[in-house]
């Protein structure tokens, strides 16, 4: 695809049981990551300039699973996976970014 | 860290020896982060905002190994690890993107 309007990062980090960061991958980023791309596909987001990408950590591991979109740099945290959609109707579709989900300022 | 100036993407996708779309792991991408985490740690790069993160495939598999620089969207490929060091000082720190290396406007 060519450069996209939207670039979807989503944090796929695993780290082992107990570690003291914990990790996106402990509290159920890979659904999300699922969820994304399930739905990028059957609404056809990639011809509507939006691409998806798994990144490793993206830092504040407290608040995941992290979910970071480009280029307005907007952060959204302590997802699952029923997020999905509105994320995607609410700001990448309408350029509303979800409040209520969104990392907080002093983190991101 | 708070929200980057500069987020820098590195691809460390890879696929199998054979893989008809080939990989930026089989063409030397995790030399590439590695310098570039390197370098970022021993110049604290962080503290002047700079945020490095590895992906999965970002998209053009020929041209890798790939580096997506946000919020510009400026992506460079076919990086050596002695690349790294031009892309710090000339668009990291300096504003100015190291045309050389730029991936062909064709592709993103």
């Amino acid at each position: 695809m060519p450069r996209p309007a939207k670039h979807v990062f989503v944090c796929v980090q695993s780290r082992p049981p107990g570690h003291p960061r914990g990790s996106c991958g402990a509290k159920g980023c890979q659904a999300v990551l699922d969820e994304l791309l399930s739905q990028s596909q059957s609404r056809e987001l990639a011809a509507q300039g939006i691409q998806v990408t798994g990144t490793g950590c993206l830092d504040p591991c407290d608040s995941g699973p992290n979910l970071l979109i480009y280029p307005e740099g907007v952060m959204y945290g302590g997802l699952k996976k029923e997020d999905v959609a509105e994320i995607i109707d609410s700001h990448l579709l309408g350029g509303k970014p979800v409040e209520r989900l969104l990392v907080p300022s002093e983190i991101w």
